[in-house]
């Protein structure tokens, strides 16, 4: 690829085409977007459902704007013969392709790999899936709670056995999906590095399944079960191997978290709460001593937190020295001097929905960070254009295309 | 660097060097070292305290020898002027340098960019931190658990508003860390590609916070308060937009999750339950009038779950081909048919620790899966290698730095 200067990011340059619905696959070609990349998004006539989803301004997804920028939109109809040679035109012209269909779709599609490296020699082939492109559930259904569940995570999001009779809770959020887009991110990318050393006609493929991609972040889960038999388990809002830290109540119905767990920090927030028999106690003067006792050190910090409005508590608390932090909503978020210093909460003009509020780039490259160089786009929007540039076609062929309704 | 074949992963032949401890910045480069690249790990005389983290045999960290695998310690005083030269020289043959101290530590330690672009020029430089190297909040303390609360992901983490006393949980993994370090690893890579078409001598640094890292994963949370004013908020085990979908609790004390939210797996699975009232009623036969009655849809279906035992249960709502898994802990996963086949249960010989189980490679790459080449290594395991191969340091001069207690 003709090398550009890095004034939209390292990636300017590189070319991906994706194949993608609802959040995994759209998610990992965004941040590679964010980075640069050309992101061409080829969606169904009826366009991607997640057009649909989340909060609404003027009927029209809010989230859109956000999931889908940096991205030009193509809506073609890839199951007729027409539209797929279409696609493959642009494909030849593309570094990787991007997908999050069913395992073996892609090349029902026609766009097998003997396929895809006659056009592109090389190209860079990301599948993400529930359960991986082969083994004996890759057909099964997968959602990103089903992957969290299946990957560890969901047990360990719990209050401890016994605790109560509500469910696990969710994450709040498609964690298992983004994970994963954010791991065929880092597949793709690497393949391109690879790529560059050994060039070769084949297809460099990156495989990610949504409860591999959870499965890799349990820390100890594997090798104390191995090793052990020990099942790791869920602790609440505290943690196994030290104490006192939680989450407090305070007056207004909020919560404070404090991490007062190293001796020193423990001896300063008993100062601070007025409990300097804890301070004293021989007893809570070692850390095993104070994981053994966390239910009563928790119940007399909760004790003071509750006489105390969330910032109040805080304020006091950080001026202390004491890790804390409140629990951050939507609105503490946009207010957050931090996030406003570091450019993380920014007003993009979207053509639809006027301003919206997006987060910024991650990673920041301060030399070279990328750009929001456009929200998420109408369906179709730059289908006549990627069908000029890319699959040389003229007006009449893209006008013939559209009377026989392969594209919109 | 001399391209290597790719038996090992497309990143062999890139060289990183790593000055981290706990789990953001070793994280990243156990993913790139997965994936083939060579990893150089700085450790102070005492070790990364994360050698004594989590669940033990032989009173060693298990998690060790995951979070640790393929590569090399070096124990070394960095602080001391002989200690920073030798670093000084490794870093010369490096093609990045990922680190997660304090902001500014890296250049008060004598290896600011000024230094590290006379060593390697176009050296590509990762800093993870809480908040970012930049702002007014850069210098506060950090730990993972703070980021996914100031990211907005504690806050989702948890029952709706009123449901329960009891605080939000955590997540169970320090996950604020990990996604740090994928995004850092994103990072990496990225600079390593745009440094191939735009050579320069001036370091490419990644910069990439906790928080911002966690708020990146937040869907719709900014566009739909920026637009809306709506604060995104907890929904416990249920979705807002979707309906039945949740845990439903076994006869033996499980959780089973199911997913019926459409009209056709509706209807299915009230027909196995035994409800065709429900199945047939009018007022349930659309998603938002299920949405409705979401709470007698989940008594009815827990009623149902409550009689049999969670394997029972899941295999006959999965044989009636309704989206469905049960929440596995380490036990499940490990006995999961298709994590074995995909190779993600690993065997692995560790030299201190027998045979450990390991989580495999993901992203899977299948033309070049990468390797677990090695297990975590004792402190200090390959200080006098690399000083060798790459300070150039003879046997008699790292006898002497051992003798004035630079390295052990």
């Amino acid at each position: 690829m003709t090398p550009k200067p890095n004034s939209f990011g390292p990636l300017s340059g590189i070319r991906i085409l994706e194949i993608g619905h609802y959040i995994a696959a759209p998610f990992c070609t965004r941040i590679l977007g964010d980075l640069g990349a050309e992101i061409i998004k080829i969606e169904p006539p009826a366009g991607d459902p997640a057009r649909d989803w989340g909060a609404k301004q003027n009927d029209r997804s809010l989230w859109w704007s956000v999931h889908a920028r940096n991205k030009r939109s193509v809506a073609i109809d890839i199951k007729s013969p027409e539209g797929l040679e279409a696609v493959q035109k642009v494909i030849a012209s593309c570094d990787a392709l991007v997908e999050n269909l069913r395992p073996g779709a892609l090349a029902r599609l026609g766009l097998s790999y003997e396929v895809l490296e006659t056009l592109r020699p090389g190209l860079v082939v990301a599948h993400i899936s529930g359960y991986g492109q082969n083994g004996p559930e890759r057909d099964r259904a997968a959602f990103g709670v089903i992957g969290e569940a299946i990957g560890g995570l969901r047990y360990l999001t719990d209050h401890p056995q016994g605790t109560s009779d509500l469910p696990p809770v969710r994450v709040g959020v498609s964690l298992g999906d983004s994970v994963a887009g954010l791991y065929a991110a880092i597949g793709v990318l690497a393949q391109l590095l690879g790529r560059a050393e050994n060039k070769s006609a084949s297809c460099h493929v990156v495989d990610v399944a949504l409860t591999e991609s959870v499965l890799s972040l349990m820390e100890d889960m594997l090798p104390a079960y191995g090793a052990l038999g020990q099942i790791k388990k869920p602790t609440g809002a505290r943690i196994s191997t030290a104490a006192p830290t939680s989450a407090y109540p305070t007056r207004d119905g909020r919560w404070l978290l404090i991490a007062a767990n190293s001796d020193l920090l423990f001896g300063r927030l008993m100062a601070l709460i007025g409990r300097d028999d804890f301070a004293s106690d021989p007893e809570l003067s070692t850390n095993s001593g104070r994981v053994a006792q966390a239910d009563r050190l928790d119940a007399a910090i909760a004790e003071w937190t509750r006489q105390h409005d969330a910032n109040d508590a805080a304020r006091i608390v950080a001026e202390a020295d004491i890790p804390s932090t409140l629990i951050y909503t939507a609105a503490e978020i946009v207010a957050d001097p931090q996030f406003q210093a570091r450019g993380m909460i920014r007003k993009v003009t979207d053509a639809e929905q006027g301003t919206v509020l997006h987060p910024g780039i991650v990673p920041h490259l301060p030399d070279c960070p990328g750009a929001i160089r456009f929200a998420g786009q109408n369906l179709g929007q730059d289908t006549d254009d990627v069908l000029r540039e890319f699959a040389h076609m003229t007006a009449q062929e893209i006008g013939r295309l559209r009377s026989e309704k392969v594209i919109t």
